[in-house]
């Protein structure tokens, strides 16, 4: 069996000679730059760079380096390309959930599901299906901060690296957020224009939306405001009811949550102040 | 020479029996139906029919006839399918105007343009290619009430049926728009999610957006909420900087908006409420 | 509980007066109309209507009505509208048949599965774990005729009204298919350009296409050339290995193929000659 | 005035090293790398990088210092990033030459159109509306040789770097494509499935297509078969007769054909056999 390419990911303030510099790094210790993507924000004058490797890579020495040859603020990782752990989180519907466990079961996820937590238990039946661990937590009379304090020790005993929403209908408090930074995704419908508050879809309904979108993002504090990870839209019109305008945004919604968790598990994304970069 | 075909455009209240009502006016009066499109929003209980037909009208008496077997509150229009008579408003971006002039030339407009008009000098020179008057009405040190009282006697002597702004920068008062209702459409960009306020591909860069999106829609006192006739989108990712996205951007525009009028011109549309019903 | 919507399909040569003559017979019988389209092939001078109906609808009465105001050509089809009973076959790819299963799981299908067939072994365990009757017909050594002989049996006892080919790679031969006219549906990647012969997606990698398409359409004599139904594209580049250009075609696949079933099974389709008529 | 970026554009076989040895010398020639690209197919095992630098460039001397650390097969150009000098050759339809005209003048196209040459004297007015040069080489009784011959002047005296077929519609002859070797680009319509022969739009309506798509390539022997260098789609349905479905289709053609061509002006592609690296 082979092991696993390794991945450098490097973002620092931009200077010349950086891809050089990395560059002679990992020659010199004998790597085989398998893909080796860089990206400079000429305006923010900030470089990043994912280099995919082969061969056996001793981590301390090839941070050891690199922080030699780089700017002190650079931010360094180094990674087998594994998939990762990760806690699902869904409330009572099945459509993004029920892509993850598919591809989970094809092999297709880039990652392994430790278990689905909810709060409810509608979706305890299709988990099954699947063999995987289930846990209902519910929320009923409970503050947000003391249904969070039920959900960590079984996000201890999971140890996940990540979780993902499926379209989990409750807000994560600012502290809960805080200690998964970068860490949680969650995917939500968008439209042109936009719509804030309750029953969006009725509202592009009576608005008369052409267009439907969605947009997977990290979570963080400012709600459905974290860095984009990545979009998709479909066509509706005038024949569309506000239900159908819903299932349409459904086969985008699974879609795009299903693309960008490929993108987060395989450590294809910087995050620099607000946007990404997406190394595809 | 062949006489155009006739439209009969009719929306009221839903009832049962309307469809056979109406074609059966229509096929008394000898006329074949060369297409019939209706829809009944089923919330609403409105119903919409678009019937194109061949052959001699005689409008009054069909105006009668339907008057006859629709219920009271029916909005009916019979209009041959000509081309429109229209002014564009254009400011300093030759785009979208660039789009209308190419179109028009190639006889692809679906209307005659009668002029354009600018509170800019910029564009002079394009509209002057293709042959076309170019009025320009400077705006500097004028209130908008002001401006557009130098704008309305160029509108009675050109005398559109439409106003479309190409990237008119201007906004126009509620009592200029409330003299031409349902007949002034727009093109602007739109994001998932959206932005208000300045510089919005500034703003779309820095919140690292995917997708560029562009709205086609009547005019209104509610700014760029009113009835949207079109809609599309371009993908975008972290390579594009603000510009780029901008360019990407006009290229859906211009697009949108030749799509809109088509719509428009060939009065495929009907405005119920906020939303449009299309038969396209 | 209320009984489900009637449909009234017709097409026939067009001649005047026809949406009259039909909205006359269903208004004599006291039908509501919740939803009618009709569309005339101006250049095959072919009719097409679909009309849904709520209430009861007497099936003799209206045929015998709708038989005396049509042209003798005219074929009618009256049908409620319930979910079909369908059967799936398929091969040893899980993607297609994952996404069905899933959506029948939600009541999402629009049909029920009887059962699955599968010349393989491989996706019993899928199967299974939705509960639903699996049936492995191997094909090792049988010839096309013999191999359908064992599956005759089969559909006799499961009775479908439509067969789903969910990457089902065996072609069928003309006399199964024409025991099954405009009843199996197929889903099949498409390129631009197009490529025939074996491994399409190595000729499309070779070729450096930047699209990927996905075909559904209704299974006929002529190899993959039978009526479309439903197409879909996704964009590829050169970082596509032909491995990644095909996975990024299995999502086009499955979504083209529910698609198409939504249409097939609420019988939004005609077929006219090779083209098909999509009341969506 | 400050001067254009330089373009060192790299192709040859993969090893170990190579990002490493060719950021060296940019470097030590103290070159700011403003944006490097780089892919590796692993397949072919051939190694592509585009890096665009701003400063002083010593041609000789990089490429000197290039050659001593390739490998001897590696194809090196180095070039400033500046607007192309091109022809574009027209036949009747005015669509596809209207967008390079109006992109043109507004400094959109990414080159300068030194004339325009047609084989039929119609869209000679549209062209002098634009101030440029209109050639017309009638064809008429000519031999494509002979024609050719006749065209060889007049692209000796207006000297294109790159000639731009617009809708040209005449086949050019094997000795006239070699002498352009990867300098013409031309846009055709593609379907999902592809149609061969004559009116391929009357094809695609009699199939009932629902996406009509367009390829912009370069010109080799092989007709329309030539390395792909961009391509997009629109959708139509059984409601657009043949020639709408020819209507949408040039919509998306001359799209395609402006994208194709500010890839290849800016010297974003690399051919490799019959696919294009396209660093965009």
């Amino acid at each position: 069996m082979t092991s696993p390419n390794q991945l450098v990911l490097i973002d620092c303030p931009d200077r010349t000679g950086l891809v050089h510099a990395v560059s002679g790094v990992l020659f010199r210790q004998g790597l085989n730059i398998v893909r080796n993507q860089e990206f400079v924000d000429r305006d923010a004058r900030h470089f990043f760079m994912r280099t995919e490797c082969a061969g056996a890579l001793d981590q301390a020495q090839v941070n050891a380096e690199l922080t030699r040859v780089l700017p002190a603020e650079a931010c360094v990782r180094i990674a087998a390309l594994e998939p990762k752990r990760i806690v699902v989180f869904a409330g009572k519907e099945p459509y993004c959930l029920g892509e993850l466990l598919l591809r989970h079961s094809y092999g297709d996820l880039h990652a392994g599901i430790a278990a689905v937590i909810s709060n409810h238990a509608d979706l305890e039946d299709l988990v099954r299906r699947f063999g995987l661990p289930f846990e209902c937590v519910p929320q009923t009379g409970l503050e947000h901060a003391e249904h969070e304090a039920r959900l960590r020790p079984l996000l201890e005993r999971y140890a996940p690296e990540y979780l993902v929403l499926a379209k989990y209908m409750r807000i994560l408090t600012p502290e809960f957020v805080a200690r998964w930074p970068r860490r949680i995704v969650n995917i939500h419908h968008s439209f042109l224009p936009a719509f804030a508050g309750a029953n969006p879809y009725g509202q592009a309904f009576r608005r008369g939306v052409k267009i439907i979108g969605a947009t997977a993002h990290f979570v963080t504090d400012a709600l459905d405001e974290g860095p984009i990870i990545a979009q998709d839209v479909t066509h509706v019109d005038h024949t569309f009811s506000a239900a159908a305008m819903a299932q349409a945004g459904r086969d985008v919604e699974k879609l795009v949550l299903a693309k960008a968790l490929r993108l987060v598990f395989e450590e294809r994304l910087f995050v620099h102040g607000n946007r990404t970069i997406v190394f595809d």
